[in-house]
């Protein structure tokens, strides 16, 4: 068969995973070729391609990014978007296009395999909110750049009697917060399914302050709000080519706050763009590699339509349209993690 | 409550984090008070404790091996020790003990809730192999540990055109050879499930050696073994405290067998100890966090007799007689894994 | 002997090192008894103290932060300050103090081994501009936190085809940001010791896109300033305990007028307060123990007044008064370092 | 000009470091022409080459091993072999030649320069024990690797009450065991430069057992030598390519003595080949691209015969017959800084 690759979005430690692992067991094992498609839809739309071979995708699973290259070109919202892809893949000869992205590249997929072309997805979102699949490669290695980081805040807090404010990505939904917080033993989680309760937050780190630990750490994620958070709207509002408002401000804009409720000296860091590069974790490389083979798996067996996800132990296959009916945030059963490990103030 | 706590068998990175976790639930949610047994099994029989209060637990979360030392004492095989076991919870006005360990220790937590101890068990195997949870914690630090460490022997293997066999951990099951393998990018993984083909070990590195790749990465769980390894079995005689040949050999006589074979020049490297000891992965240090909240939950539930697993992204609980009535091992679904990466030779 | 101990200014990875190191050979070769100042000069000021034995110092080296706490109180500022601490070191009875700290700290050492205090210092700057020494411990640990930060950001920056603009450690002195920068590969390195030429950066990066790299990495010591630069002025009012302009903003700043002169995507980070924390770098472990093993013998030789240094292989001592003359910055000598990886444009 | 260039010996991380320094600044700032003889002077022997752009060496300042790989071929031992590189040098056309090695690689440099060929020398041993320079590159990258590794076992030696006897690198010098020993905070650290005592060595377990520590790290060079040993003499007889017999296997004979002796539960781990593979250090980047810098400066300036070397901040050069006079080993003066941390016993 000849194969079309892309990668859509924000990049993801893991995309080369996925790519040397179908491109692998489908040369090796099925005498497949492969077309990668650079920098997204936009490759589709544009004919813009490279070969992918064994050498190609050799030693790419340590690497952070993609090789492919990646964009935020949504095909739908181009007159005439979907049609020009459908002939540019037929135009390649492909019997089938396995796409990997989020929400956004996979509406993609889902429509034009609703026009005919035989798609499969592979699920990637770093912030871990993909409806349907236990977990989305590039999730653990942002988390434990997130951790490694809040473990190295601790002592310098600590030595200055410092409360730290720490961002971390997390527009929607809290995961990366909530287990880089959990795991960097944060005194204070806070993340977007709930609003912030400022004098909670100043409960907690007084709590702390009164029983002998003059220093706190506190981890909110970006897009974590304060009920009236005018001022964070206006520092938001500078928007990303994927339309997010990846510097919100919310670090900053607590630390602040913090200060001047508690009379604590509080600083804020923002992890950034550091979170999303880089060698993927042995776990998102496994994760990715399995994704990769799986979606392989689906293109031989002529499910198309379909996107590959984890349950369990488990690499399974679900309906696109299933997958981008909706987000997986933190619900309450995940909350209570926190409250478990906090005081009751 | 008044609640003991032990850990048992091998360390395992996480165990502090369970402690952690299931003391600071108890102590600011329940009022609970904790008392810490030393050395596993061998503090109940010795009534050797520690008290485990906030100030113990703060911090340890980021930290290797456990607080309160571990031992492979066995109380079922010593003449009254559960009843000397019971005695000593009874003295320690104990309400219920959480046990940490793996087959060994739950044997013991298990014999002990039959007699009327109100036991439960917390899963813990660095090699994985523990039925009915879907993961235990330390064992993606193992990994991540030997996935690094192969990292590494790529560029030193392809600088001098050799192959490397790296001896991981894993007994009976090779899931950390097999997932460290595949991260890793290693051209051959071997496992215990299956036992090791030298002619196809041999035909896999000739293979890349003839497509360009001069050198060669063994990936090799310490219990594999050759189909006739009498050679193995004399230097595998070493066995630890545990009873684990732990010290196997493996890998230097395979790098021998391979040299001989094919002339290319090998070397080994067995990881050893390095694998288990150092900071908990955050994956484990939240698996481990969630898995102390849920053991403390099943407490004051009432609910002994039980161990605490991890099914998809839920905490769930089984029998501990289910828990050590089998092993996991690698099954043929995953050692398809290594076969779709691989050359058909 | 009776030593007194202290740590002040901005926290650094190896202090506790040094700590560690004169504690024991003290005590261990010497039958010393050491006295630990809590929060720098504060604490003698105060007289709030904690007893330094072996026990405390146990396994200290490996962590960041300081045992002691640190402050910037400068008690040359408050009247009668120098007095108050010469009486509250004579009221422990000391018969020396070791002093680790910057410039401010050093000035105050000197003083009062002035009016007889029987002092020794330890040079610490995580920017590493103190003059005299070859290099100070936590730098490399503040390096090596950056590099890796960049390496990923490679790879986040390839697949989007972007600029990105990272932010390190250097009011005055550029040496993280040159040592990070070529460490880290970036395309541009920026010092606080040249004013920023935008059209130099501007023509580096476009030489890179026209020369097939899509993608850009300027580094930029927080210290380094556009000629004109009224922006980042009002930006870098906010001033922390320390009187540094921690947040300068230079990196969103400079992003911007990237992006407007360009036309490349830009984004900024702020590595921040995470190069200050951690575990220390073995370098800088074995480098702070040396120097605080240099620091006792310093004592115990009767030579006050004086501040060990490194050169080349060897630790030295200058006087205290050298050392606080003047800031060591990177001069054209190492700038060439720069332009000899750099396209002349 | 037209420059050749080689890396010989062992490999190194930084190597690729070095190559990319020299390369860059000699096509950016001097139009200069590069030929990279493959795996060392058998390279230079066959004639076998690959040519040496912008592309070749863009990114790999990140990478452990060699682009050029490398071999121990030593010319001086084949009959003809001086004579035949020089005509292979000659019918290369190049104008000068910078070979990357120790002491071995060196003598060929210094003997072919001695015949008219114009040769630069940069120093390279991960032992960092060759002779006029304060430090080479890729010890700081293993020592760093070990210092991780002996982190690690501190907590799972801990938490079995065990001994546990850790292999590092280092032949004839023990600045590794010296450095990660002591930034690793052992117990014991063994060095070649001193006979093991046996009984001194269980007597600092044995203290430390007595003061409340119940484990022991102990950090031993692989060349390090028991006064009759015998079994390691046999267990040492396995060379490799290099005429090292890196797999000494003393930790092993050390562990089991140290058991029988003391009686405490002692294991043995060889940290092996994982010290010289891999990313390095931000250090060990900058080193080696300064010593890239300085050789291709030597080139142009026309100083042949002659080695760069790291003295205090500068890098400065001495000649190659200087540099392989002598090793450089641990002396007295650095051994009290082990004597300096132990208890006197």
């Amino acid at each position: 068969m000849r194969i079309g690759l892309l990668t859509g979005g924000g990049d993801c430690p893991g995309l080369n995973a996925v790519i040397a692992a179908a491109v692998k067991k489908g040369i090796l094992h099925h005498g497949d070729q492969f077309v990668g498609f650079l920098e997204g839809w936009r490759g589709v739309l544009d004919n813009n391609t490279m070969p992918l071979t064994l050498e190609t995708v050799d030693g790419i699973i340590t690497k952070g990014g993609t090789i492919l290259r990646t964009s935020r070109t949504n095909v739908r919202k181009i007159e005439g978007g979907l049609e020009k892809c459908k002939e540019n893949i037929k135009a390649n000869q492909l019997d089938a296009l396995i796409a990997i992205g989020g929400d956004d590249t996979q509406s993609v997929t889902n429509a034009l395999t609703a026009i005919g072309v035989p798609g499969v997805g592979v699920p990637k979102t770093i912030d871990n909110d993909l409806n349907g699949t236990d977990v989305c490669f590039g999730f653990d290695t942002a988390v434990s750049i997130a951790t490694e980081a809040i473990d190295r805040l601790h002592t310098t807090a600590e030595a200055h009697n410092r409360v730290i404010v720490c961002e971390v990505m997390g527009r929607d939904a809290g995961w990366i917060a909530l287990t880089a917080g959990v795991a960097g033993n944060a005194h204070v989680v806070l993340v977007p399914e709930k609003p912030i309760d400022l004098n909670h937050v100043c409960a907690l780190l007084k709590y702390n302050h009164d029983h002998g630990k003059k220093y706190g750490i506190v981890v909110v994620a970006e897009g974590a709000k304060l009920p009236d958070s005018g001022e964070q709207a206006i520092k938001g509002t500078k928007v990303d080519s994927f339309g997010h408002a990846r510097l919100s401000g919310i670090a900053e804009l607590l630390a602040n706050k913090i200060e001047e409720q508690t009379g604590y000296e509080t600083r804020s860091v923002n992890l950034g763009h550091t979170q999303r590069g880089g060698t993927p974790t042995a776990f998102d490389r496994m994760l990715a590699t399995r994704y990769g083979l799986a979606a392989l798996d689906l293109v031989h067996a002529g499910q198309f339509g379909r996107l590959v996800v984890l349950r369990g132990t488990e690499i399974q296959s679900i309906t696109l349209a299933e997958a981008i009916s909706k987000n997986r945030t933190v619900d309450d059963h995940f909350l209570e993690i926190l409250t478990g490990l906090e005081p009751a103030v």
